[in-house]
């Protein structure tokens, strides 16, 4: 195709600008924050393709359930906001059946459950792959929506969790076996968690902006910096690389779902890692500092070269 | 494949079943309606495909943008809401350059911009056929959503404009010129116009239950019939038979988002039509009652015969 996803995106959102003031966040955020009624009501839309996102023959019906609902919830998670309601508009080929659907209409459920949103509606067509479009709605106290544009400069990088896990679980899914290190892997490539409540912690301890690695951590943080109009500097030898990945799959890797979040402080980092710990056994790395200008990665030997905001792009 | 798409839905619709009791109207009603801050939000989604919904040889992409659009309002309409935000996750294939999505995202901004709706987000990814997933969400009073099932004995049944058009559009297609009232048909079928001020007269009125005919009126009228648990004597002769379009069309034929709806008594059908012609010049046709059991159809000579609820079935 003769253009990038993110060309794309900005041209449309370019389309679409200039909204109306009941709109705190439009395109080009995580999620869309809206007024509605006395709350702001948070809407994101998201979708599995199968041959690009999935391929029938690997990943269980199951899994792929969980994981369209997951991916959703973790963008409502990145704007600091409560996941509500959810519909889902699935395409199906004819090379799936009922019980196949069933069990994908399963693992949606079981998603939607352990995170306490319920599935109110869809839509279903047929075609010749199967797709799984998942709109999610989320509520946050008005103006309380954390979004990408806040970094300053002096704030500190952090991220939860690993990095890098998802993308080794892919490379290693066609293995007929694995140790106990792989097989995580494989779990956060099926079964991606969303970090809901990890998200109200940072946000409780003043996160100044928030995106989930969903495309690549080099590539998710450029977009911070981009919508903030900062640089970063990027402490590789600090990066939480899963014990199964790679550092290059942990910098450049999509799919994790962890929250990348910058806090304006040494003292807000601790509690927030302090709390992270007790709450949820989940990690919190400081991985970094915002500066003014450039994008910039100390190396394994802390030398400073410029960091590629490369990644996952559909159109690439 | 192994199943209908009325036997998937309801399959479905039991895996979510039970859901909490701050949703309304949960799948299976035309939108989704649940408690949100101090209003109610209607949640609907729908997915227009390649080579199912349109062929991009035939359909531009402005029109097909629109459409997108158009089809969910005509969902929130017929609960009687006011739609207010929408997202849309596009799959795009190789076979498709920038300039059409711009064209296409230009039809979905007329459409928005039409009906006071704020696309607010969206998604990106690519496949092999163009799949257009839109959401949108509506507000309704609390309480006053109109949803499918509320049709009692004696009831009249009503539907606005007129049936068959869009099926007439689609089969006028491939000829080389066309009458007014042809152009009129293909206008209804690329370009469909959602009830959505005309239903809020209707409900206004006292309407007991309101469904959009998407998929033919015979096929929409049985979903009515099913959820309110009652039967319907429907006078084929005085269906609202576009111009262009045959009486089979105008029963069956699919895509015509008209309002189909049941009103109390003559003098709330006689009120309401009155103002759908002052405010919209939109007709208000009287096509039936509402009876105990049965699903009757009275033909053109004057003769009761079974009514088949036979129309478009995306599995079939």
């Amino acid at each position: 195709m003769d253009f990038s996803e993110t060309e794309l995106l900005a041209a449309i959102t370019r389309v679409f600008g200039g909204s109306g003031s009941r709109i705190s966040v439009g395109p080009g955020d995580d999620a869309a924050v809206a007024a509605h009624g006395s709350g702001d009501l948070v809407l994101t839309t998201d979708a599995l393709v199968e041959g690009v996102h999935f391929r029938r023959d690997v990943t269980t019906p199951r899994d792929l359930g969980y994981k369209a609902i997951a991916v959703n919830l973790s963008d409502v998670a990145a704007m600091a906001a409560s996941p509500r309601y959810a519909v889902c508009a699935l395409t199906l080929s004819e090379a799936v059946d009922a019980a196949w659907v069933m069990e994908l209409a399963g693992g949606m459920r079981e998603c939607c459950d352990e995170f306490a949103v319920s599935l109110v509606g869809g839509n279903l067509a047929r075609g010749r792959d199967v797709t799984i479009a998942v709109t999610v709605t989320g509520e946050v106290v008005p103006g309380r929506a954390v979004r990408r544009d806040g970094a300053r400069p002096g704030d500190h990088l952090v991220v939860t969790g690993s990095l890098g896990g998802a993308a080794a679980g892919l490379r290693l899914a066609e293995q007929r076996s694995w140790n106990d290190a792989e097989r995580d892997a494989l779990r956060r490539h099926v079964r991606p968690t969303p970090r809901v409540g990890e998200a109200g912690v940072l946000a409780r301890h003043g996160v100044t902006s928030m995106i989930d690695v969903s495309d690549g951590l080099a590539l998710d943080l450029s977009r911070v910096c981009a919508a903030s109009d900062v640089g970063a500097r990027l402490d590789v030898r600090r990066l939480p690389v899963h014990p199964a990945a790679t550092s290059d799959e942990a910098l450049r890797g999509g799919e994790d779902y962890e929250l990348l979040a910058t806090l304006p402080s040494h003292e807000a980092v601790a509690a927030a890692r302090s709390e992270l710990d007790d709450a949820f056994g989940v990690a919190l790395a400081e991985i970094g500092v915002i500066i003014e200008e450039g994008f910039v990665a100390l190396d394994e030997r802390g030398d400073e070269r410029p960091l590629e905001p490369e990644g996952w792009d559909h159109f690439r």
